[in-house]
């Protein structure tokens, strides 16, 4: 199940602490930066420097190792407590992703039942962290594999939209948007990725090209509005998207945009598929009305590079993510196989932490 | 029937030349540029220091009398042959909006069948143009005052979505879809503005919000993917567009990105209206897919100001129009009045030039 179509870590632990890629400064600059402390963890995730639900997972499964490691006691109660502290900052960076939510838990459930000294229980977090790394390398392989499976069987050689970054770059490695096309590509099924710029943070632009060009998968880029356009030229013949969060009944939350490409992709019959772990899943939410979404500095939209792309005077609206609707997508495609988004309960005693 | 709520002029007769609002420079800097040739107008069209369909056609207009200047003859069948060479230069400039061929054609025509000295033909085309100019205005604000009919009755204070620009600056004067923005902001009908930023040269970030600032018309600035996600909210009301060239059958095609506009706005039972005047309609044409759709240059999509968007390796499609099917759209707003796309054949003997 594995694949070699894939040279791009997001997020590494080296001996003592987390190297990650600046994702701000790409594609200009491939620069590492090293986080040593849960603060600068927080920082990172806030700021986007790491961004991608899964891959925020990972980072703050990392930022809970990071605090775990600050905290100097050696009374267990003490240490659970300030623990919480940790937890509770390291949750306040990104409203939406749920993935954050769920590694923080995680890391918080195995401290709380591991016996033994405070410096023990450093340690199994630090493995804790890294199997929550690992773990989510291999989902995204899964997701890749099950994705493929689940695209159309023509024609052959398929053109895959997708909108912001799903890849690689989002998650442990491998991706789950982009794991679907890499498995694809790996298994010669896959024409091209046609990749929604994805104003405001033009993460399609960015992120999404510049893993494609790392791992030479054939890549258009178009701007957001250009994809229903090139749906009925024929360009289309699959949406993948990640997601953020997505409820018990299948409505997902992601990426600014994505709700307008589905509307899109139902109106000329081309199947819409969420690729994500099962992480995502926020089994306490009935639907999608229920996910809160981060509104973002208006900046984003008004400024790109030094440019100023309008004048003094407006006013901004500036959601960060959108809900889509379970009845516009086709399959959820997650490690334990794809299923139509009513059929996802069956996967709820499998979201253990 | 006339208004003042306008003060933004893109193409003024002064003395002996055209001034032309320098549209790439807004909203950075207010500059005239001052066109004396038709080489210069030709120019002005293609890089689009002039655009909006009506405005080109307004500017082709003056291009034609500044090039019927040009000829040294006082043969009239020599200086009619010169002046077609000069037709063929302005067509040449782009290839979409059929205002810009109207024009042309109606200069041509008075040529034509104007008798008398060269001297006299080239005073009776300035005059022609002149008359397209002032006309053109007058049409804005019969399309403003005939849109405010067509509009949702309730609520009372609406929210209309626009794409692009088919303000002023797109026009001789008060736009077309901006022109209804501005009839109901005067009859006090409009609550808020709400503009695509319309990537890749965000005409609706650096015009829209340039010319509805100057009006003191309140106005939300978004990036184009949010619209689907707007309308979700309950935020948008109606949603008015120009045109670049409207087939018989009432198919639309306007700046990219309006057919996703469409197709979400169908999917939440929000009203689409095309705003354009009569000159617009190419009833030559059965329907959309006969319009010719121009591509522009790439780096539109990867430059913005000074910023590299994306790394070195990736392709490119950009397309600058889309056709939107005359299904998704509820009226088509004239000069004449607001009719359902199957009703436009009626204003076919109107459109004599």
């Amino acid at each position: 199940m594995t694949s070699t179509v894939s040279h791009v870590y997001p997020v590494i632990w080296q001996k003592d602490q987390v190297l990650l890629i600046d994702q701000n400064r790409l594609p200009a600059e491939y620069t590492l930066v090293e986080i040593k402390n849960s603060d600068d963890m927080a920082l990172a995730i806030k700021t986007m420097i790491v961004r991608g639900a899964p891959a925020i997972g990972v980072a703050a499964a990392y930022g809970m190792y990071l605090g775990a490691r600050e905290i100097e006691t050696e009374n267990r109660e003490l240490f659970l407590t300030q623990l919480e502290k940790i937890a509770e900052k390291l949750r306040a960076t990104r409203p939406t992703a749920v993935n954050l939510f769920w590694a923080i838990q995680r890391m918080l459930n195995t401290a709380r039942r591991t016996l033994g000294p405070v410096e023990y229980l450093q340690e199994v977090l630090l493995e804790t962290a890294k199997n929550i790394n690992l773990e989510d390398l291999k989902t995204c392989q899964a997701i890749g594999d099950y994705g493929l499976e689940a695209l159309p069987k023509t024609p052959e050689k398929l053109t895959i939209l997708t909108h912001c970054n799903a890849g690689a770059l989002a998650t442990a490695g491998y991706g789950t948007a982009l794991g679907v096309v890499r498995s694809a590509w790996r298994e010669g099924r896959l024409a091209r990725v046609f990749a929604d710029e994805t104003r405001p943070r033009l993460q399609g632009a960015k992120l999404t090209v510049w893993e494609c060009v790392q791992d030479e998968i054939p890549i258009t880029l178009i701007t957001d509005n250009m994809a229903a356009h090139c749906m009925k030229q024929g360009l289309i013949h699959a949406v993948v998207v990640g997601a953020d969060r997505i409820a018990a009944n299948g409505d997902t939350a992601n990426k600014i945009g994505t709700y307008s490409v589905a509307i899109s992709a139902k109106a000329h019959n081309i199947p819409f598929f969420v690729a994500a772990p099962l992480s995502t899943i926020d089994f306490s939410l009935i639907d999608g009305n229920q996910i809160p979404i981060e509104e973002r500095d208006p900046a984003e939209i008004y400024q790109i590079g030094k440019t100023l792309v309008t004048p003094e005077g407006v006013d901004f609206y500036n959601p960060a993510f959108d809900v889509t609707p379970a009845n516009l997508i086709t399959a959820i495609i997650t490690e334990f196989g794809a299923v139509a988004p009513s059929e996802l309960k069956q996967f709820e005693e499998k979201q253990a932490v």
